[in-house]
């Protein structure tokens, strides 16, 4: 099986579950229409590539924690995207939740999926049960208080949030999860791979931040100009597209140099540098080339 | 060390964990106000009384599992208080955390509660990683979809939602929760004790109904009268006054009829019948003594 079929596969057994029984209808569409279809599901692929590379102990283990992941960064999707905070009627270019089934049903599309999450991780543990502590205070740290996705988003929330703080939060929080997530999973020690979540999350930041300041709405799948709008700090707007691109080059030449030596690492560096390409814009990617 | 203090201190040390470091400010803030002071702990209290009379093995977990409840029965209050779903100005007799702090850092509140309880779960079963596959699945199941509380809530997002379904997941799937994740954190077998927990959920609905009919906000400490105002279904409403006090009553008699033979079974009826007398409004108490 593909790695892509297994996260599809995790994915739509965990949405299975929620929608089983006596689920309120409503609220069941709302959770599909979250997770499917999916974006490029860039932190799944990856957990699942460092558990390869790590030796690929424990399968079922490396689904279930790539699936929690997935869950986790479409639950923050779905609550960004609220009125009350982006506003963004659009998402992968399709309706966003809220505007599909209204606010009351995305703020518990959130919950919901949050929830999921735990309980695929914890599930997928039932032949490994002593891996579930690890993987689960890992997966808290990255989406939860102190400095994980949930903080990231309230740092907007503050009169001058400290830039690098805010976005370490924001963006680069779940990439250390999902790295170290994919390592544990494999029986490997998760310590020395947290350097390349760093990395890839500060790439993926500068990577948004261009999007935003760079496509349209057509090509992102989300409203973009956003950063300005909501005065929101862009490396992008601070940079300059040119040297913000420069910029993201060199934290993903970072990333692949910090991949600890192992088995798998060839596979995993090519695998980071084509995800990195794929997400820069294109025009700039042409321009650079 | 008394169980009201044992939960205060379980709570305090997820509350001083997630407000440690690198924290914003006004969320960390927000999640400390949806916390403390507290309510009747009334969830909380009933998971460690079935826990000790299960035989009070592994109290940390206990102390854990009571504290994840009682994070999970805040996080639904901030997001039922927002204004797309009740828009309650007050909570305890203090403004809601919308109202004290804005909508965006409201909905994040919930968030990060709802991850500090899984992290307070997993941290208390260090000691025994044994127990947290069962326990976090029971706890997922009285929360998430497909009939947890989140779905109760959704249910008031469809056009006629069936009564039963409706209140079993709203009020009823946690309170089963609580009474299985006290005996399992004890070590015993968690099936016996469902009945426990469906009774006091359906009794502690009819007792929510009838606050919300008969009382003003003072003595609710919240906004009431919203079950006609929301045209939500209710007992008060249904059965009439009178007869939805004595149902109240059946129930709590079934519910202590329920607890299975154990060491600790008279302390646990004494809880169970103060319990429900403190909360039912008083001027029905008056009248039925």
């Amino acid at each position: 099986m593909t790695t892509g079929v297994r996260i599809e596969s995790a994915l739509e057994a965990a949405v299975l579950r929620a929608e089983s029984g006596a689920a309120p209808p409503k609220l069941a569409a709302a959770v599909r229409h979250a997770v499917f279809p999916g974006g490029a599901r860039v932190r799944p692929q990856q957990s699942l590539a460092v558990a390869e590379a790590g030796g690929g102990e424990n399968p079922v283990v490396a689904d279930g924690a790539a699936a929690a992941i997935e869950l986790l960064h479409c639950a923050s999707l779905v609550h960004d995207d609220l009125p009350c905070f982006d506003d963004a009627a659009t998402r992968r270019g399709r309706p966003s939740v809220h505007v599909m089934f209204g606010e009351p049903l995305a703020v518990l599309t959130g919950d919901a999926l949050i929830v999921m999450a735990f309980d695929a991780l914890a599930r997928a543990c039932a032949g490994a049960p002593e891996l579930l502590i690890p993987l689960l205070t890992t997966l808290t740290r990255g989406v939860g208080l102190p400095s994980g996705i949930v903080a990231g988003q309230a740092w907007e929330s503050e009169p001058s949030p400290p830039v690098e703080v805010y976005h370490r939060a924001k963006t680069g929080a779940l990439f250390v999860a999902t790295v170290m997530c994919g390592a544990a999973a494999a029986g490997a020690d998760p310590l020395p791979w947290r350097l390349l979540g760093e990395k890839l999350g500060a790439a993926y930041q500068v990577a948004d931040d261009l999007l935003d300041a760079v496509c349209g709405e057509t090509q992102a799948g989300k409203p973009t100009g956003r950063d300005v709008a909501l005065k929101r700090p862009s490396q992008a707007i601070n940079l300059g597209l040119k040297e913000a691109h420069a910029h993201m080059q060199a934290l993903v030449s970072e990333a692949v140099a910090s991949i600890p030596p192992c088995g798998g690492a060839k596979g995993l560096k090519d695998l980071v540098r084509t995800q990195a390409t794929r997400l820069a814009p294109k025009q700039l990617v042409r321009d650079a080339a």
